[in-house]
């Protein structure tokens, strides 16, 4: 029996989903269907025996592009959750930094109803983790969330399953690739306005970098770290975070000249009382550090792990493809598990 | 009911994994005892109920000092391997770069006689993949041995369960802390003998150098490595292999110069025709490869994964206790499945 699927937002990242399973073979009975689809610009689309994989594939990013494939409309995404037709939602929307909503909720709704979440949403992890956790382990479903830090970069799964008997008591890391993007044009003497505009121009950053480049997307991230790790319930507005705007190509140049890289790091914790401590900002690493050599848009997380000292793990923070993996990581983790 | 151990080799690795289980509070009933040890230097002993732990983390490392501990006496490890009283064989004893023997007959034997194994020795493992785990998978026992390659990181680990879905077609991977010392040190003007003659003082280096610094020890790992993720069966001497002896303080440094660096890079790929290609050799590096950076006796392996792209692992590569850590992970991976 296939595992039937529900997809909430398609933008690139559950598109490139339905490209990776078609390519994996993984399309069709005894593997994934996909029978629901909803997305608050495309609309939604639905087949109880699973939507033609072609027809998702070939959907344009035009207002109400899915209307062509079926009859059946879903309201909103709370609408698909409640379908009997769906095992497993996949959230792949919007973030929303300040409270993780609607996707929160819509995550809670979904394993309230028996359904299993895969969700690559920051917002959900950041803000619900304990909650949802807790809710999915009371309902025996699977709450997985691979891409919500480092897209497929398998960290999330590191920890869960990699590190039997060790004790992770603080990470360090990198892990907003627009910011790092930024300070290494910046170590090339380009001012902070130009390097940003530059990262704009390639797609690295948003119209509004705020979230980049002020820490924001750090502190979710490390939210969801320092909350997987420690089984605290830290929020992300909890966490002291400063950006890079206050540096200057002369003081990325004068670390380099000291043998040192300036980074945004966000790292946490946990403190000999028993409490803990999260922050986001920048700070000057020595080059020996396995962060100071992490460059562009890659990604990279130092576990401090007792036995064994600092595990550091490195690769794509972000991508269409990269992200979509994350999904189909967690999928095929589902499927183990029936 | 506790697993029951038996320990062949009572060097510093299964000492230190006789403290860590201690401190872990794994070691007693519910958990882990150890039944049995033997050592070609430091003799045997033996207590069905489970060795008392004090005695074992007090024995000296004289000749037959285990033998305060017991009556019972084990003339080889092929006796302990044949003892209904033991569960798992921890094997941690000399690696054969030759044939991998006598550990490899040893495994083959354990798992014969129904016993699960545990190696950090890379001889067995690098001549007896496909066999051992083949007779594992007959036997339904589990052959595991994290710590033959990169001590307690998770790198075998991360390749078995941290990736589903993905394809791994390739690594390239420092695997040698003692010539990566080296070649850091040869960066500083100093020569190949003075740098080695240092590892040595520092106990990094053994006194006879050849397998660290010709790629010996390397290859071993480079045959675990492809031999696990391609399936295949390449012997450790079928790979092309040479180290860092023809390197000069001035090779290194010119490279430096050129923002680039000298590795002693260990490597396997799956070529489009389904052939596979593995070799051993010093490499200059560009300075912005994640592996450019990894100094001293830090080992990291790139993961070239479809989709996804590199992922990078950096961590320790050997010591005591990061071994015995890879003893305790996959011990751990044993009780989980019972």
């Amino acid at each position: 029996v296939a595992l039937r699927l529900g997809l909430i937002g398609f933008g690139g990242v559950n598109r490139a989903l339905v490209d990776l399973l078609q390519s994996r073979g993984l399309s069709g009975n005894g593997e994934f269907i996909i029978t629901a689809v909803y997305d608050l610009r495309s609309g939604s689309a639905f087949d109880r025996n699973g939507i033609d994989f072609a027809a998702l594939s070939s959907a344009g990013t035009e207002s109400d592009a899915l209307h062509a494939i079926s009859e059946h409309r879903f309201t909103d995404g709370g609408d698909l959750v409640g379908s009997d037709a769906v095992d497993v939602i996949v959230e792949a929307s919007y973030t929303n930094a300040e409270s993780g909503e609607p996707a929160l909720s819509l995550c809670r709704r979904a394993l309230d109803a028996g359904k299993h979440v895969v969700t690559t949403n920051k917002g959900p992890v950041a803000f619900g983790l304990r909650d949802l956790t807790g809710l999915a382990k009371v309902k025996r479903k699977d709450f997985l969330f691979e891409g919500a830090v480092m897209s497929g970069t398998p960290v999330l799964r590191t920890i869960r399953n990699c590190l039997p008997g060790a004790r992770v008591n603080g990470f360090r890391a990198i892990l907003n690739g627009t910011s790092n993007y930024i300070l290494a044009r910046m170590e090339s003497g380009q001012s902070f306005p130009d390097a940003l505009k530059e990262a704009q121009s390639k797609g690295y950053a948003e119209a509004d970098p705020t979230a980049d480049i002020e820490g924001a997307d750090v502190a979710l991230k490390v939210a969801i770290l320092a909350n997987l790790l420690f089984g605290t319930d830290i929020r992300p507005h909890e966490i002291s975070c400063s950006g890079i705007s206050g540096l200057t190509p002369e003081m990325a140049i004068a670390a380099r000249e000291d043998g040192m890289r300036w980074k945004l790091i966000g790292q946490a914790s946990r403190l000999e009382d028993g409490s803990y401590r999260a922050q986001v900002g920048a700070m000057k690493l020595m080059d020996r550090d396995p962060l100071a050599s992490v460059n562009g848009v890659t990604n990279a997380i130092t576990l401090l792990c007792d036995p064994l000292g600092p595990v550091t793990i490195c690769g794509p923070g972000a991508g269409r493809v990269e992200t979509a993996y994350a999904i189909l990581s967690d999928l095929l983790d589902i499927a183990s598990h029936i």
